[in-house]
């Protein structure tokens, strides 16, 4: 069986970890979204690629889900005695990698390239893509009528603007990276992680090619809200403040006509059947990991539930 | 009384450190070669430069002349992991310094802007200049026909390629820092440090305008060969190679017609005649500068011998 998930950052690498613990390597391809993609202080980094690679790697930050583990701050901590942005943190690790990144890509290297390189070197067998070796940037549009670059919103000023919609800048002439059109073609099953539908999905779907080809497969997708909320990140604020109430039944609206099922949480169980009436199959159970087995169980179940797609 | 100081790497940001002891920081400026610079992983470097400021700063490694005291190396460590190139050592607290000036470098900052820049963060009052804020480059030409980076053939390749002479790429279409010009012609004394003459002071006298305006003023130049030997560094192997017999007379040579007195170690007061015979005069004294109290003596001797200059 053949398995791809598409991914943004820590909560999807979470269920790619969970999925990473039940298939062989082989039959895991991971495509992440490098919508968040932004230089900084002259390096090219990539959040959401980085969070999965780093936790596949076994080497993520367990606390806050970016960055790595057993991190030290001398480069950070000195960059901001010489006067550099210090809103975005950058460890000493993470800076090898943003480095050796930045001057592949000044070498010409392309992304993907770059990632199964640095796979290798971390001992990662399942194969990661990025969604494109082309810049596509996520911007936000705030209601305020600003475009915000996604870090800029995310992080810089902490996702507090309200949001009026997004943009995928450069999606229009953007390829998917080499080898994900092909990886999807074999895939049995495509696992939507429980990430960002606005800014951590779509950017991916946005990709020529990508949502066409995922149309004539299996798709299950993960909702990220659990009980109005979101684990981590903006999402349900995100979709409060374009109007829609964040529920799992919202998630289902988002990923309408691409999924066949949608794998929600205990606490969401009543939404059921709203969904089910989209002709939405549903998986009713905890969704939230909170640790290691939590994310292999909820992948075993998603594999399980799969057989039941016709 | 105001003073240029014309520098490279280790010997001369001791001589530079000296005379910033005894004189006032508006009183002194550094002139420093920036033929070594080069790009390492997409950095951009200047070893000199940062030998220069980080001494007077207080901040250079005491032990290898280079780098930053109290160093780690965390990031090269990891670099290393991932497969980078690791003949040139990069502590994390130099890491920042090349990561903030590649930065501000392609944010279209002029070198010496940068350069103003850290020493006013680091507390380096004294006036530093680059040579130029244009790209010029030392080649090494070796007696086996090769072109090498200067980089190359001094960190990489430990100086073992014979040298047949070098070349200052870019020269011709450089143009001194700003400011440069202006400090030489308020200076009354120009001090060329015991810095390797074909590749720390030769470059920087190659930018046009630079040893025109120096032609006016009373130069002291300090000999970096010692007992027919380098403290540090391959000048004097690069004497013997070129066929010069390495000697305080051969300096004096190199900068025949340039210089009014040289600065000779006691152990080679023998050549002093034979150097005043060229018209040039010889303060002979210990040279060596072991420690800071060396590098005082040292200065204050130049400076109280330049009044017998007429």
């Amino acid at each position: 069986m053949k398995v791809i998930a598409m991914a943004g950052g820590v909560g999807g690498a979470k269920l790619v970890e969970g999925l990473a613990q039940v298939l062989h390597p082989n039959s895991l391809s991971v495509i992440v979204n490098t919508g968040d993609d932004f230089q900084h202080l002259g390096l090219y980094i990539c959040p959401d690629l980085d969070t999965v690679c780093y936790t596949l790697a076994g080497k993520a930050n367990p606390t806050s889900g970016w960055g790595r583990a057993d991190e030290s701050w001398n480069v950070f901590d000195e960059i901001r005695r010489l006067g550099g942005a210090d809103w975005f943190h950058l460890g000493d690790n993470d800076l090898a990698t943003h480095i050796m990144r930045t001057f592949y890509l000044e070498q010409g290297w392309r992304l993907s390239e770059i990632t199964a390189k640095f796979c290798k070197t971390w001992g990662v067998r399942v194969r990661i893509f990025p969604m494109t070796d082309d810049r596509v940037a996520t911007v936000v549009l705030t209601k305020e009528g600003n475009e915000l670059a996604f870090q800029e919103y995310f992080v810089h000023q902490r996702c507090e603007p309200m949001v009026a919609g997004f943009r995928f800048e450069g999606k229009a002439n953007a390829q998917p990276a080499d080898g994900v059109i092909d990886a999807i073609e074999s895939a049995d099953l495509i696992v939507i992680c429980p990430s960002n539908p606005w800014v951590s999905i779509n950017p991916i779907l946005s990709i020529p090619g990508i949502r066409e080809h995922i149309l004539h497969k299996k798709v299950i997708a993960v909702s990220p809200i659990i009980g109005g909320l979101t684990v981590k990140g903006p999402a349900a604020k995100m979709y409060a403040e374009l109007g829609i109430e964040p529920s799992a039944i919202a998630v289902a609206q988002s990923y309408h006509g691409l999924i066949h099922a949608l794998v929600i949480d205990n606490q969401d169980a009543l939404q059921a059947s709203q969904i089910n009436d989209w002709g939405i199959m549903t998986l009713i159970t905890k969704t939230l990991m909170d640790n290691g087995s939590d994310r292999e169980r909820l992948a075993k179940e998603i594999l399980d539930f799969s057989a039941s797609i016709l």
